[in-house]
C-alpha cells in the first residue's frame, strides 16, 4: 500500500462531512476511543461500537498505517441521571457490598471476556480513570489557569459560558448554548455551581464517599469528561487523529471533551470524530424499560424473551458488520437467522476457496473473467475505504463467494484465471474475513457436539456389524478408534466411549 | 463448614513456624500476592506462583472465608539489575520503539491470557503501579514524616540503618544488617544516597525518562518497593492476613516492603508471609544463562531444546500441583510425561464417577468400605488444610479414584455404600478436582482432531459399503450426518465433508 496515497475517507462528526483521512503524522495513526463504565455487565451497545472500532482499527493497520488505539475504562466519576447524581461505581459497591474496586475488576475482566469472544483485538493501552488521578488534577489546574473553571466549597466547575463567549461551545453537537440553558433542569440546593450548563472537572468527596483523593481543594474525585481528555492528550498528544464513541456519547461528554482540551492545550484533541449509531430491536429502541434489551451473553444463549434461540459470537459479529457502523442497527430473530445462513456460506467459500489449487494453463484463460474477479478484489479495498463500509464490502465478498463455488463446483473453469489473479482472489478473500472483519470460522471451533453425533453413528455401525457376524467391519472400527486414543466400553445398559 | 474453627495451619515465612490461620476479621480474609513486571511475556516460575496462590484463594472459600485477592500489575520502577540500573519497562519501550505503556499493555493482555489458559481465578482487585503515583507520593511523605527517609537532589531514600536501630531492619529474611553492608557493593557516583542498603522511594527522572510525574520533589517515578505497601494497605488495610509471592521477593522486595509499611503506619502489613519455591530443570536451575529456561507456551508447544514434546496447559497445572508451593519444583520430560497419565487417570475416573449412580440396598451396605471412603474424603480437607498441601490432596484423590474405578467395573460393589456416602464421594471428588485444584477436563475440550478422524472413519466405512452395493450403510450414514448438519461432496480427486 502505497501510503502516500491518502484513500480512506470518514464521515467527521464536528464538519459533518465526508473527508479525506490525512493522519497528522503518517504513517503513525492515533485513535482514542470511549469505553465502558465497568459498573455492570457490558451492553450490547457497547459491544457493537467496539466490534465497529475493533474492524476500523484492524483495516487501518491493514491499510499500512501504523496504529496506536487508546481505550479506556472509566472506573470513577461517572453519576447516575438521577436527582441525587450517584457515582455508578459506589452505587453498584454499596448493592454488592464490596470495595469499589472490586466492582470495577469484576466488570472490566467480564467486558474482556465478552470482547475476547467477539474476537475484538486488545487496544495498545487501555487505560484506567482511577489511574490518573494525578495528570486530572493537573488538567484542571490548567484550565482553572486559563480562566475557564472556578472552585467552590472544594469543588472545581467548568464555567460553560464564559469558554463559550471566548472560545465557542457546542461544535460538535451543533447544540445552542441559549438553547441549552433553556431546556436544562433547575436542580435547586443539589449544586452550588454558577450555571446549570457548569460540569464539575472535580467534585468534592462527602464523608460517606468511598473513592477519594488528595487534590489542591481538599478530598475529592474527577469528574466524568475529565479523564477522557487526560488519557487521549497523555498517550496521544493535545493533536491527535480519530476520536470514537458511541452516538449517545456525543453529548454532552464529547463536547465536554472538546471544551476541556481547548481550554487546557488550545487543541481540540481530535480531528476526526466518528460515532456509532444506537440498536434497536424489532424496529423498537432497546432499553431497559422496553424489557427489550439482551446481554451479550443473552444473546449467545438465547436466554431471553424477546429471542427464539441464541447465536454464537462469530454470527453476531457478522450481524453486526452487515450494517454500516453510523446507522442504527436493528436485532429481530428473522434478521440474526438470515445473517446465521450468511455467514456460514462466506465460511463455506471460504474452505472452498483454500481447497482450491490452479495449474495454470494459458489456453483456457479468459479476460473478461479475470477483470471481473480483479474488480470485485478492488472493490473491497474501495468499499472499505469509503468510511470502513464494512456493508459494502459484505456484499463485494459475496459476489467473489458465489465466483468461488462455481469454480469448486467445477460450473466456472478455475483455469479461466492467471496464478496472479487466483493468487489475489485468495489473498483478498482471506484477509478481508480474517485480517480486516475479524471473522473466525465458528464451526471449525465446535466439536463438542459434533464429535458425539459422530461416535453415535461409528458404534450404530459397529452394533450393526457385530450382529451381522461382519468382522471385517467391527475390527476396522475397533483398530481406527485405538489411532485415534478413543476407547470403547460395552457393558449391559450401554456402550460408552471415552479418549485417552 | 463451621468457621468459627480455623483450622488451617500455613507456614509463616516471618516466624519460621507452621501457625493456625487466624483471620484478623473473619469470615474476611485479605490476600495481597504479588504480581508480574510487564517488560516481557510471564516466565514460568510465575506461573508457578499464581497458581499456587490460586488454588490458596480457592481453597479459603471453598473453606468458607470471604476473600479479597489483590494482586497488582507492576509497570514502573522495577529496575534492572545491572550497573546503569535501567527501569525495565523504559529498557523494552526502547527495544520496542513504543510508548512504555503499550509494553505494559501487550505484556499485561499476554500475563492474562496465560493464567486464563492454566485456569487461575482473576484476582479481585489488580492495581496497577503507574495508576497509584499519588498515593505512592504520599507513603513516602509519610515515611518523611516519620524520619526514616531523606531527600536528595530530588529522589528520596529510605534509611535503613536508622530504621533498623529504631525499629529493626531483616525479620523476614533473617538477615543482619551488618553482614549486609559488608557485602553491599559500593558503585561509585551512581547514586548519591548516604548508605548503599538505602533504597529509593522516589527517583528524580532524568530529562530523557518518558515515565514521570510531579511530585513534591519535582518530576520522577516510585521506587519499586513502594507499590506494593500502598496498594496492599489501600485495598486490605494497615494489617491484612495473608502475602505471598516468589521466594526471590523475600529480600530486599518482601523486607522493604515491611520496612515501608512500618515506617508509614506501624504495622508489618501482612500477618502471615508465603512464599512459592523456584523451578528446577533436570535439576539444574531454571536459568537465562544455563538456556533451559522455557517460557509457559513453549512447555505447551514443546517447542524448546530441552523439551521432547508439549503439555496441555492443565497437565501442567496438575503437574505444578503434585509439588507442594513451598518445595523446589522440577522439570524433566519423564515427569511430566508421569504427570500426564496420572492428570487422565484422575480425569477418567471424574468420567467415571459422574456416570455412576446409586441404588441403595441396605443388605449389601458394608460399614468397613463406607468408613474408608468417608475417611479418604476426610482426608482431601485435613491435607489442604496443612498449609495448603496439594500434593497430598491429590494422593487422597488417587486413593478415591482407586476406588471409582472399581465400582466403576464391578471389582467392588457401590452397593456397599449408603447414599450420604456415595453422595459425599462425589461431592468431595468434584469440588476438589474442579473447585480447590482448578483442574479442568482437557480431553473433553479438543474436539478439531478427534473429530476429523472420525469423519475418516466414517468415510472410509461409507467408501466400502459403496464398493460393496451395500446400500443401507451407506444411506444410513447420509442420513444420519445430514441429521448433523454434516454435508459430504464426493469429487474425482477426493471425498470432501463440511458442516452446513
Amino acid at each position: 500500500m502505497l501510503l502516500m496515497e491518502h484513500l480512506i475517507k470518514v464521515y467527521n462528526n464536528i464538519s459533518r462531512k465526508k473527508e479525506t483521512f490525512v493522519p497528522i503524522n503518517s504513517p503513525f495513526v492515533g485513535m482514542y476511543v470511549c469505553g465502558p463504565t465497568v459498573y455492570n455487565d457490558v451492553h450490547l451497545g457497547n459491544v457493537r461500537t467496539f466490534v465497529s472500532f475493533d474492524v476500523i482499527y484492524r483495516y487501518l493497520q491493514y491499510y499500512g498505517y501504523k496504529v496506536r488505539y487508546v481505550r479506556n475504562i472509566t472506573d470513577v466519576g461517572h453519576l447516575t441521571e438521577d436527582e441525587n447524581a450517584e457515582d455508578k461505581m459506589l452505587k453498584q459497591a454499596k448493592l454488592m457490598q464490596v470495595e469499589p474496586m472490586e466492582v470495577a475488576q469484576l466488570y472490566t475482566n467480564n467486558f474482556h471476556e465478552v470482547l475476547y469472544l467477539f474476537n475484538c483485538l486488545p487496544p495498545n493501552i487501555e487505560p484506567i480513570a482511577t489511574g490518573h488521578i494525578l495528570e486530572q488534577i493537573e488538567m484542571t489546574q490548567a484550565i482553572l489557569a486559563a480562566g475557564f473553571a472556578y472552585e467552590i466549597d472544594g469543588s472545581v466547575y467548568f464555567d460553560v459560558e464564559k469558554f463559550n463567549k471566548k472560545v465557542g461551545y457546542g461544535k460538535l453537537s451543533g447544540r445552542k448554548i441559549e438553547d441549552l440553558i433553556a431546556n436544562t433542569r433547575d436542580l435547586d440546593g443539589q449544586e452550588n455551581k454558577r450555571n446549570n450548563l457548569d460540569f464539575a472537572l472535580w467534585k468534592k468527596a462527602n464523608p460517606e464517599h468511598l473513592m477519594r483523593w488528595k487534590s489542591p481543594w481538599g478530598e475529592g474525585f474527577p469528574g466524568w469528561h475529565l479523564e477522557c481528555s487526560v488519557m487521549s492528550t497523555k498517550y496521544l498528544g493535545a493533536n491527535f487523529d480519530i476520536h470514537g464513541g458511541g452516538m449517545d456519547l456525543k453529548f454532552p461528554h464529547h463536547e465536554c471533551e472538546i471544551a476541556q482540551n481547548q481550554a487546557a492545550t488550545h487543541y481540540e484533541g481530535a480531528r476526526y470524530w466518528l460515532h456509532t449509531n444506537m440498536l434497536t430491536v424489532n424496529g423498537q429502541k432497546m432499553s431497559k424499560s422496553l424489557g427489550n434489551g439482551f446481554l451479550p451473553a443473552e444473546l449467545i444463549t438465547g436466554d431471553h424473551p424477546v429471542l427464539e434461540r441464541g447465536y454464537a459470537p462469530m454470527v453476531i459479529r457478522f450481524f453486526m458488520l452487515q450494517t454500516h457502523y453510523s446507522s442504527t442497527l436493528d436485532f429481530s430473530n428473522e434478521a440474526l437467522d438470515a445473517a446465521e445462513k450468511a455467514y456460514f456460506r462466506l465460511m463455506n467459500a471460504w474452505e472452498n476457496l483454500n481447497k482450491l489449487s490452479l495449474t495454470p494453463n494459458a489456453n483456457l484463460q479468459d479476460a473478461a473473467e479475470m477483470e471481473e474477479v480483479n474488480r470485485l478484489c478492488e472493490a473491497c479495498h474501495q468499499s472499505m475505504n469509503d468510511d470502513f463500509n464494512t456493508a459494502m464490502t459484505i456484499a463485494n465478498l459475496f459476489e467473489l463467494s458465489r465466483k468461488i463455488n462455481a469454480y469448486n463446483d467445477g460450473k466456472l473453469a478455475l483455469e479461466s484465471l492467471d496464478e496472479p489473479t487466483f493468487a489475489r482472489l485468495q489473498a483478498t478473500y482471506n484477509d478481508f474475513i480474517q485480517v480486516v472483519l475479524g471473522l473466525k470460522n465458528e464451526q471449525k471451533e465446535q466439536g463438542g457436539k459434533l464429535t458425539d453425533g459422530l461416535m453415535d453413528i461409528i458404534l450404530d455401525i459397529r452394533k450393526a456389524a457385530r450382529e451381522n457376524k461382519d468382522w471385517t467391519t467391527s475390527d476396522l472400527i475397533r483398530d481406527r478408534l485405538n489411532t485415534l486414543n478413543v476407547v470403547v466400553k460395552d457393558a449391559k445398559e450401554a456402550t460408552t466411549w471415552s479418549v485417552n
